[in-house]
């Protein structure tokens, strides 16, 4: 058995993975992020775990270190300037890991690492074109084709929830009007829901009684299980506009499946079933047949860690 | 220097064409597709001229044969049931022309091919990322991506003329709604304008005259050079739109640079400068300046023979 150290870079915690070649996480670890404002102190910590995890589990050598954070460059090894991160600037994380452990280290952003890692140890094992859509409190995207994560020539290729869904739309959260994100985020479907719900005056539904303002796309995916008609409606519109979406990528790449990952699609059916209708009917005909929507099989706590771990895999 | 055989398939004529290996065209034959109901007789009239192009040359050797076809398969070097050719079926190119000529075979569609042709004879050359947007009477795309033309799992991948961009908008021939083709292929221009007309009951200019049916994007063209104010306010939505799906193919593969050519980009800056601007203004952030548009560099006349010469160069 081979391992490799997976590594899970948030604006709050900094989670690690010790990761068998058969996709189980032998041990985890964890360090507070924004306890960091340099960058060595920081990795002196991870290797620090890293050391650990490694002796504790008689592990003597790793295939690799393999990092999703905001705004890894898979290109150059380092983290540019990422917003939620109290370490500021362009850091060097291969530069400095190297400085205690000469393994190939890789970095990519987080959905592209749940992409790559879905290949390796989940349910696109086997295939070479594929697309991941992470749906949460935004949308991002992984993209592998041929066998291969697609970066582009910046390294930040594969950024479809920014993909423009409605010219003159819903206002995103990067400044531009109508991006996928705001229709089918976490935020789009509170959205969605809040429209529709002023537009039916005579709404009695569970939610009746909740502000705009507390709603989430928890509560609303509830409500859609329990037969509520508007939260109902909600997810028909989020299918139809995911399905156009999904197609439009299809045109691009011709995949093979696109998976989905993510806490608004765990509302299960009521989302499901007007994606795959949106889907087929917007799908080109040439296309037909040749790509279906698939759920990530790997679990929501680990999806992280071992997509980092899988990053690996690249480079030997 | 080294040669190598660039064919044309159009629903009418069969173009081949003998190319060094800078990008001259040494000679050219043609052949009438539309004459032939059998695969075995065309290629065999195809290979003569392309016997008599290399003797009356001096060519002793090609590199391969690349084809630019409807429909061709990059995979298994067929043309698949291709509805506007008189050779019905799924032709088997390659093996037809093995019985022939023991050289390297490589299919692919027409915009893929100018895609490549591009790469290596225009002014893509020394670029691993970007896209070809071809208008005519439909749009098509050919994407490469680290140096490779992007044929997806079927085969089928780029086709960005049907990437949906208005959602329940304009009815394509492809049966689908608000496809990027019905808004800015040269039918798509037509409608624009026609459109616009109608709502501009005081429309004094040169195409007044002139029948919806009757106008061409040509003659658009003219009109919004010569300052025709309803022509103009058609290429300002026609660039605005292109910009919009350019931005968001941007989004799937962070390229270097976006090519454009076909018979509607003649119009130039009426086109041009309102799609540069849309560009800006829809381009995610964090692509600012890495992707320019640029004019495709291949004469119009030279690029199907062009691109599928290039097509070899895949093979060997």
């Amino acid at each position: 058995m081979t391992y490799a150290i997976g590594i899970d870079i948030g604006g709050t915690n900094t989670d690690m993975g010790l990761v068998r070649e058969d996709g189980k996480i032998i041990a985890r670890a964890n360090i507070p992020t924004n306890a960091y404002t340099e960058l060595k102190p920081y990795i002196k910590d991870m290797m620090g775990c890293i050391d650990r995890l490694m002796k504790e589990n008689g592990v003597q050598a790793i295939e690799g270190i393999g990092i999703g954070a905001p705004n890894g460059n898979f290109y150059t090894g380092c983290v540019d300037n990422a917003p939620n991160l109290t370490i500021k600037g362009v850091l060097n994380f291969e530069e400095e890991i190297h400085h205690y452990m000469p393994v190939p280290v890789v970095l990519s952003n987080d959905a592209n690492a749940a992409a790559y890692g879905e290949m390796v140890y989940g349910g696109a094992k086997g295939l070479t074109n594929f697309i991941m859509f992470t749906l949460g409190t935004g949308v991002g995207s992984g993209i592998v084709l041929d066998g291969r994560l697609v970066h582009g020539s910046t390294g930040a290729a594969g950024e479809l929830g920014h993909a423009i869904l409605v010219p003159e739309g819903r206002l995103c959260s990067c400044g531009r009007k109508g991006c996928l994100e705001t229709y089918t985020s976490a935020r789009g479907i509170v959205q969605t829901f809040c429209e529709l719900r002023k537009e039916t005056p005579d709404y009695a539904g569970e939610l009746k009684a909740v502000d705009d303002k507390d709603i989430t796309s928890k509560m609303i995916g509830d409500a859609a299980n329990h037969g509520d008609p508007v939260a109902l409606k909600t997810y028909e519109h989020t299918g139809y506009w995911l399905g156009i979406a999904m197609t439009n990528a299809v045109t691009f790449s011709a995949p093979q499946a696109i998976f989905l990952m993510g806490g608004p699609t765990k509302v299960g059916e009521p989302l499901m079933k007007p994606l795959r209708e949106s889907f087929k009917k917007h799908l080109l005909n040439i296309f037909a047949g040749s790509c279906d929507i698939r759920m990530s099989e790997l679990a929501a706590n680990e999806v992280a860690i071992l997509g980092a771990a899988a990053l690996i895999k690249m480079k030997i």
